[in-house]
């Protein structure tokens, strides 16, 4: 397997969500390390559209812990951190030079896609250090809150957080689709392809929770029952408040 | 500095954007290695929401430079790559189990962030392996040309292409924001103290520029200039034609 093909690889592959860790707090360095390597990572002509906070005060955890769906790991974990898109800088620099500032959903696509290779480098370069990371989806439940208690101001979109920390848990990996249900050779396959894959993955999903001794639903009837209602349904209301554009 | 601590913490230092690569094409070892990988990324519980396109055929590759903005290394690398969100599969498995498949931005930001997780795994990986990557942008400009060209259907959405290859070239890597006009403790700053971190920046910006007898154009110029105008304004309206709900 490609485990052993060079140490950065293995690193890709030992990925697993974190849930539990130790009291260890992260140290300065290794965020420092970690933010700057991760700040490499390719940005749209280097616009940058992203920042980082990161929580230590314990009331304010607390308060993340209750915003992101009770998820305990908010408040025991050895940073926590709010990944944002981020136009202000932009539009500060235009107000100064009194130029007029533009928004789309391409600006708003590329502060979400800037964001999200910078928080992948991060993510990387924190397992690098050995340490462990969960991205925090559950930030998007209550946007307005978040703002309100970390003083995220206009032109900031809140995207998702992140925990990281040293691990106390060693999980197993949830198998990923097979490739050929996710890499293409010069074309979309058709349906039928894409569902026979489908099957051959249910199928391996079931085995791997069998042998768990998990609940054996195939990933095709959590993803049905996933997207069956509709989830965070204010976001677009909120993104929109906070002066992005989705037109 | 942190070069020295780890080999994947000076991989992501060393990362350039590569514009210029030999005519060695991708071997599908590396790309199977990579691709696997690329997939141990998070992925928002499990949804896996992003697919890739491999383009080896010349005259697609020829006409995906002339679609892209006349970018000749999207013919000239070896391998083009389309990085998609994926809710075909979704939509497949709720389908055919009878069951409704709702869509609003929570669910368009899921795949968008998922495959730019998955992305810039993908990015590491190949990096890792020797070779060079490029994203692109550019294939945000004509959306609905590359669906007909590589037959992807309602459902999948075009994000950004990425070039792959040996590099040709070695430049050197512009400059990113100072880490604390990126990274804050606890709330986000006020306008001045962002405003002066980002004077810091333009000065050390253009210092570089001048070394290479580049156009001394402060960074604040160019986000002014970047900003003052839209660019790609039928986004919205193609992604929602492609089943996307933004909002």
């Amino acid at each position: 397997m490609p485990d052993a093909i060079n140490p950065t690889l293995a690193l890709l592959h030992r990925h697993r969500s974190i849930r539990r860790f130790t009291e260890e707090v992260v140290s300065d360095d290794d965020m420092t390390h970690a933010v700057a390597a991760a700040q490499m990572a390719s940005t749209s002509s280097a616009v940058q559209a992203y920042c980082l906070i990161r929580v230590n005060d314990d009331a304010k955890r607390k308060r993340l812990v209750a915003l992101t769906g009770d998820q305990i790991k908010v408040a025991r974990c050895g940073a926590f951190l709010v990944v944002c898109g981020d136009t202000r800088r932009h539009r500060l620099v235009a107000e100064r030079s009194g130029q007029p500032h533009h928004q789309n959903l391409e600006s708003f696509m590329i502060a979400t896609i800037d964001a999200s290779l910078f928080a992948q480098n991060l993510a990387v370069a924190f397992e690098s250090l050995g340490l462990g990371i969960c991205y925090i989806g559950g930030l998007r439940n209550h946007p307005r809150e978040v703002d309100e208690l970390l003083g995220i101001p206009f032109g900031v979109f809140p995207l998702f957080g992140m925990c990281v920390g040293r691990p106390a848990e060693g999980p197993t990996a949830r198998p990923r689709l097979p490739i050929d249900a996710v890499l293409f050779e010069e074309s979309y396959p058709d349906d039928r392809t894409m569902l026979a894959a489908l099957d051959r993955y249910d199928a391996h999903y079931v085995e791997y929770l069998k042998e768990r001794d998990a609940k054996a639903t195939p990933w095709s009837t959590r993803i049905a029952e996933r997207f069956d209602h509709l989830e965070r349904e204010e976001l677009a209301v909120y993104y929109a408040s906070k002066g992005a554009s989705l037109t």
